[in-house]
């Protein structure tokens, strides 16, 4: 009996992290959408200006009546997020405390460098929460552009560009194929690691991934003082088995 | 002038290659179910008695008037599967001589492990071609686990257990997070790495992620006699920046 809660306790609101996917509005999972349109309070990180990118990929899904709870992050990275999410958290807390569930948007997969990660730490531990996965830009980037990744015994690594420069060089050396994310201005680093490492020619610079606006274009085309920080660059496997006449 | 196709040259079908999930029928993207239900073929890879995971995915949302065009697998992974994909490719590519769409299923995300590469590496260069990504089983493992991969300069490794010893633990050495994938009997192989490299605790062994029969499970609680080639073990990574007190 112990574990089974009292008739008489409220029920509290369900908390789901969602992954709304790299920018395609179409590419959110039917779980998604069904969860989003369903959810009496949305909720979601923004920039000072009221500005979302994880809202504006599911504006045309948002309805009226739902209730909006922007998670004002500081604009500048040395300042710490942890306050905003700790004032975050607190705001979704009442609402599911209320009986109301709580659908936070998560740009592209949630578990991966993703803001809700700070939500789930401060609530799961207190509310039913569920995470649904949402397509990364990271793996979405090698399918627009029909780039296969990795193949059978393959090993594959996300990695930031704001690595320093020989910790960066020693993971891409020793992985068959790798994404390379959180470019901005440490393009012109990521470039001369490639070269060294004889990977200029297979490798891909992809810019909003999936949107309207994509730019798929070859490393030596890109000048390095205008690369968005949330471009990537995509290092397919060069472990084709037809090419090898293997399995 | 040149580069517009003839008045009277006879328009060929596209090839959609299509990630279906890591399982839950749910997880398919708006984009995916749409051209999926809108497909007059479908493909998909198969085994010799004409099972099919891919399809089995999708089963509810296709109709009897779709034609479908398993593509037969060998069942042992010793035997190249290069000739099926030949044969697979020549009766995908008479649909699309004959003007009409395919659209091709492959499990989780189709450039990362998946069989559509290698129908793209076939097709693509003929017919107009498009990958649809999909949400991949090693991050939906993560997220249905409810465990945060990688912060902020995380690095993360995506890796088959079927590696030889010393390679699987160097990578595994040199991540801040990562995926074991295709575990099968490889399983107390990599249990014994994790020991030494004091990773037990934190990794998590994962089956049937997203499905009605998934099992989150610490790795000491698995016996290595039953472990499915497709289950997985995710290594979250330590670094928290609120344990830390950055930012």
């Amino acid at each position: 009996m112990s574990d089974r809660p009292a008739l008489d306790q409220p029920s509290t609101g369900k908390l789901y992290g969602i992954g709304v996917g790299p920018g395609d509005p179409e590419l959110l999972t039917l779980k998604a959408h069904r969860l989003l349109t369903a959810a009496s309070v949305v909720a979601y990180p923004a920039a000072a200006d009221g500005e979302s990118v994880a809202r504006a990929i599911v504006a045309d899904f948002l309805r009226p009546e739902q209730l909006e709870v922007p998670i004002i992050l500081p604009f500048s990275p040395r300042q710490s997020a942890q306050p905003s999410y700790d004032r975050g958290a607190a705001e979704i807390a009442s609402h599911l405390q209320g009986g109301r569930d709580v659908v936070v948007l998560c740009e592209g997969e949630p578990m991966l460098y993703g803001s809700f990660m700070y939500l789930l730490d401060r609530l799961a531990d207190r509310f039913p929460t569920e995470v649904v996965p949402g397509i990364s830009s990271t793996l979405a980037a090698a399918a627009v552009a029909g780039l296969p990744l990795t193949y059978r015994q393959d090993v594959l690594t996300i990695a930031p560009a704001t690595l320093d420069r020989s910790t960066l060089r020693d993971r891409l050396a020793h992985s068959d194929a790798a994404v390379i994310i959180k470019l901005g201005r440490h393009f012109a680093k990521v470039r001369s690691i490639l070269t060294e490492l004889g990977l200029l020619e297979r490798a891909r610079y992809v810019e909003r991934a999936t949107l309207p606006t994509q730019q798929i274009r070859p490393i030596g085309a890109i000048d390095p003082a205008h690369v968005p920080y949330w471009s990537l660059i995509v290092i397919p496997s060069a472990n084709n088995p037809r090419d090898r006449q293997e399995a």
